[in-house]
């Protein structure tokens, strides 16, 4: 049976293409500064937005058309993950990303949890095998259930935090059974609804205790993936402590963390913290603590995560720029969380809006190898830094000079001329390159 | 000469009076836990927005009405050490802050700047000794010159770094001339206003450099102020790298300043970053950091700073909340980095504004105290954590757990139930301390 | 059978008491410039926030426990009258507001629906005449339902036009025989997801139709509550028709309908189209459209409607000032538009939540009252205006003067001196009306 | 003498000219849609951002490096009149936009102002009369001033009121003398600072008391150019009336000046409102008010008008498809109301960032034109609405059914189905467009 009857294999047709379900910019194979798109792109499918999401928002109910309800649980777990495959490998994508209870029914005890979790990991892994797909990574959910309600390690109740830790441990096995390359940790309640009543130091110290522990149980079962934290400032929690990269980063120094953990980085929770995607990239980048990236798109003038498939090809120009700066991002990848919109309910919209992201992250991609290729900004920079490389600004980076020195130098030096950046023109310039 | 011949000495008269010039809540000699509201508080007083901030705004010009206006810049600045110390005295308050750039005019010459600014330092000097008013710190202003368009320490231009090494010379200079508690660095420009042509890590790393030479600098003249940081994330920049607290310690631990810096935490840029002040607060507490605040406040309706003076009280409690559980913030203080609205444009209005400011935060002093006298929070937090001082809490605080053990736990233990937080009757309680 | 065993009618024991399921400010039998508390505040409960709320967010699943739950949806929704009146008579509420999608299960018909609402308001009728409790507003829940997943009468189906218009005539029904006096329109899909594909004329057009045929019907059936629009900028569409209280009167404007529609303006959704709840109630005052209010309060540092119990003293005092200004606000009222937190899920914390709200409402009509009492604001306007009382001012305002005849005065009055507005100081006395 | 002379007259080069002083994308005489790209655009330039902005900010001094300045106020101001036409000849634009006191000086009386405008637009008349250039609007700046510290029209002070009257005859007697087409009222302070001792219906009155007024004279002295009143939320002002175009419209509408105001919108402004600025647009169209637009854009990360030279070809080429649904927007124009970066402060840069404005307008220009005749969202709305146009939709339109009929309808029609909007596939190809 196929739950995708009118799709075939999405392939390449160009931009002049009249057939919807094809790449108009996305060509796996071809080779774009030495290596091929696919290996630029790292691609990956997530299971909840893919294969759980209903349409729902807090004001509006179910809205999406499915085809692979069950008549129970676990009947309709099996089904999705003939579903999930089908659709990844009609996509030409070759990794996913999943949280537990994405894939396996909860039950009703985390026992239960975990026999569904094995029977439905057993059906993954055959499915893995058969077609070459891979595990980017997977994580577990922390915060839908109420229990999760004041978080998961940094509850204030002692009893959730062991089941946060059994929930990890398991998430670890998964990995270990799977080849998982990453695992990933969203704080989504690891933070506050209210200051008033939070002791914010237990909270994180608590945190940091339960990543310890990962980073020790992985040591122990000789699987250790690249650890994860992926940043959002807000939402559901009124604060979360992950709020970006530069905030996870300190905590990541606090606790020592720096050998085990990078980052999860998404756009949405990226401009929610106030910052563009690129910065967040770059920050990573200054921190060596790029490690993923969950494309997507916000929209500024909201408020809240819309993840909306990612469109705005400057946008993705920039990033891709970040991620050739960084000598590409493998292990990690680029994984879709991104949702259609409510009123794209249809299962061809699953595929049309993956083709949208796709399509938008290809053209992302030639245009950030063209910028390279030009050295359009790097030759700006060298031009614009270029007083560091002779002279006082040589031995100020050669660590020479002192206030003194220094004092000196500016004394006889006080009547300093800048350059103008011309900074119109090198966006004008730049918007050429998006052609 | 008189430059306030309206205003007495501003004495505490409470509620009741009918006086504008005079205090309604701040009694400097109460004692409140232990400790007068003098102790507490140490008010200090900013020279820039008392002094020389005009009440322009980028769409108006100058309304301000001031009388130390005198025929040459430097005659000026002569009578605005006068006419700020007699400000000083008769607001009773013992602290006062400056960049180099509030107390002496530039000149045409770094030399001819140095020099008019040891002439108005001895003014200061013998006023201090006169009044016993102290110099909570100073800063150099390195961010209004054209030549700091891009930056001081992270500007392209190496000239322009050895001129801010030279203006943090003198600032140590001053600073030890004048017996400064700490030294402030706010890093108006130290961000970028495009990421198209920035080398965000040359740029840190250059900060960090300048950084290193200033805590040389002082061991070397035996004069080490607690050297602070100034979180803002953007205006004037684009983005500033000491986005908010978090950040600024990422960066502070990076570079392995630890010892040397602490923050200088302002309430407005907290909001503008999208934290409460108390958050800040508390942020800077976990990670020992918390140095001096900035008092003012923000609207958040607006995207831009407007230094308010402070008159929420809800906000000065929570923010007073925060430095008692610090035990106090020295040898930092309470700064009015505040600034009249631009309609209250004559020289009363100064006075009626800091005494505003100084009241709000006297009554939000008693608010807190009678919260930590009441362990109003105290006793809600210790209740909600209850479970992390016995049994598998303990055990995982105790570091005795992992995720194994953690799993036998949860399996037998994984119906927990929470209890509610009841934060509505929280907050209606938090209000009747308020009065 | 009692659904709240732990709680009697709540009564009035002022700050000192112990008793958390006590008023410690609202005295409804009070007076207060004439009228009772109760007469100022007409308080309501929304039967959605109180009886089919759940507890769950974006990111989680219910959390709130209740005890209402019954085998069939019709049998719950029966228990469900039977606590709602059980609540409103222990809270001492006059009034209560309801969705018909909240009062009836909607079956699998709109005539199964209709029934269901049929059989239901009976019961409810029954209530309201055993305890004199009174139906502020009733409105048609035309957003959560897939079908109106492009808006109701702004459908891009006629169809979706066709049944809303079912629903708001049942609605009039409802209204006339309950007695409503007011019905609300909140158009929270009335509006869209992209301007892609809208045809904004066209929808507002037909929105406009919905509501003269309400009119028409209105008057058929010889029953014409007060209409009401309730602005709200977005969520869940990325924008409403209705943005704020200006936008929706210029609707009104537009097509004639100022005669039988006033706003239902709420406090979070003032906040987040940027402005303060004061103001837009100021502009309904503007405009002779203030109808009624929707009382509750947002968190400005985040980006989504939360609903919270209003527990911000401050605001409610300028709210009740700008309702005292309008000389009251019926036939409009206060309803609760507010849910509890979702870590406040017990049937306990509905009670403590509406005391609260209840509480800081009836602390903010003493402040105001006060206010007006004291003249405090009148006299700072009267003062302020007072140029146009007399002189050229009048002549403005009694329509004497044009351009030419103020050219003419302005060339001889050029030197125009304003005075200090001493915002600080207002403000700050402003305060002690707090207490 | 020439004020730019390293620039000839910009010409266009096309995509691949090495030249940065030339067109890439803007070809004044191209053909598009039966119109020449000049007559599509209407380019003009803003004399403040050109001539007088220094590149101040409110931390910073001016940076802007220019070479008109003359020994007094007066011999500036004539020189760049001669620099002004200089560069508007070399851009090859069409029109121009200026404030009063951006060409003349204000002296130290109204009457010295007035005849320094007259002095000045003799000059100017002089340059229009030789090059052809219009002026496609002129306003009066009545917010600069300290007198403005209240507002203008809506000030408390009567005087005030009357020397904005003043201007504003002024302004209408320079808008006849020059041939202006539109005229412009911007009311930067006509808001307020702080509702608590604001009259806010009186200072509305009394905005339409001026307008009204303007229009009376306009009519006595036989010009009547096209009145437009410019949305702006905030900045300077803390709220300012006219926050949006149906805030803008709705005060338009009150006070009865519909056939003689219509809107200038800008696209910093609209952001700033929460709203894109096609949504702006469209609304302007719906309300049949849209008049002329100040091209430029800001930073939706940024809480204040930045006012950059427009380069987001997806955001102009939605400007300019409302532009083309409104057939035109003549009289009206496009008017660069934006300035060059801080960072690029060379007189060159002036020219680099019209041709980037110019140039990304052009494309959008372009986009537009393709989209149209392609109709490509036309299909899409004409197949969405569809409903509408037969059965029970066409009924509804026209005025055919009521809420009884309409009930009847729904009855027997319950069971909608909606399609999919495959919002993701539209942007996808959207994308196409921009090529």
């Amino acid at each position: 049976m196929s739950y995708f009857p009118n799709v075939e294999k999405i392939k390449y047709e160009g931009v002049g293409t009249k057939n919807k379900f094809a790449f108009r910019h996305y060509n796996p194979e071809e080779v774009i500064m030495g290596k091929t798109m696919k290996e630029h792109l790292r691609f990956a499918v997530a299971y909840w937005h893919t294969m759980t999401q209903d349409g729902s928002d807090p004001f509006g109910n179910p809205t999406n058309i499915r085809n692979w309800f069950g008549d129970t649980p676990m009947e309709t777990a099996k089904n999705r993950v003939d579903a999930f495959f089908e659709f990844l490998v009609k996509m030409d994508v070759e990794y996913f990303c999943f949280h537990d209870i994405d894939i396996a029914p909860e039950g009703n005890s985390l026992e239960e949890f975990f026999a569904n979790i094995d029977t439905i990991t057993d059906l993954i892994k055959e499915k893995m095998d058969e077609t070459g797909i891979k595990l980017l990574w997977n994580t577990a959910n922390m915060f839908s259930h109420p229990r999760f309600n004041n978080g998961a390690a940094s509850s204030n109740n002692a009893e959730v935090f062991a089941y946060a830790a059994a929930q990890v441990k398991k998430g670890l096995d998964v990995s270990k059974k799977l080849g998982g390359e990453n695992y990933v940790f969203w704080g989504g309640r690891e933070g506050y609804e209210s200051l008033l009543n939070t002791d914010m130091k237990l909270e994180q110290d608590n945190i940091a205790r339960l990543f310890k522990m990962a980073i020790a149980y992985g040591e122990k079962i000789g699987h250790k993936p690249q650890f994860l934290l992926e940043p959002k400032p807000k939402e559901p929690s009124k604060h979360q402590y992950d709020f970006d990269a530069a905030t996870t980063v300190a905590f990541i120094q606090k606790y020592g963390l720096e050998g085990d953990f990078k980052l999860n980085l998404e756009a949405n929770h990226a401009t929610l913290a106030g910052h563009t995607f690129e910065h967040e990239l770059n920050v990573a980048r200054c921190y060596e603590a790029l490690g993923s990236i969950d494309a997507n798109q916000g929209d500024l003038l909201l408020g809240w995560d819309t993840d909306e498939f990612p469109t705005n090809v400057m946008d993705t120009s920039l990033a891709m720029y970040e991620i050739l700066e960084n000598d590409g991002i493998a292990p990690g990848g680029i994984n879709f969380d991104a949702k259609v919109r409510r009123s794209s309910f249809e299962m061809d919209d699953l595929v049309l809006a993956h083709i949208a992201g796709m399509d938008t992250y290809a053209r992302g991609l030639k245009v950030a190898a063209k910028l390279k290729e030009d050295r359009f900004l790097d030759e700006i920079k060298e031009e614009r830094y270029a007083s560091y490389t002779i002279g006082i600004g040589k031995n100020i980076i050669d660590g020479k000079e002192d206030l003194e020195t220094l004092t000196t130098y500016a004394l006889e030096n006080d009547q300093v001329e800048l350059e103008s950046s011309h900074l119109e023109y090198v966006k004008s310039l730049l918007n050429d390159y998006l052609v």
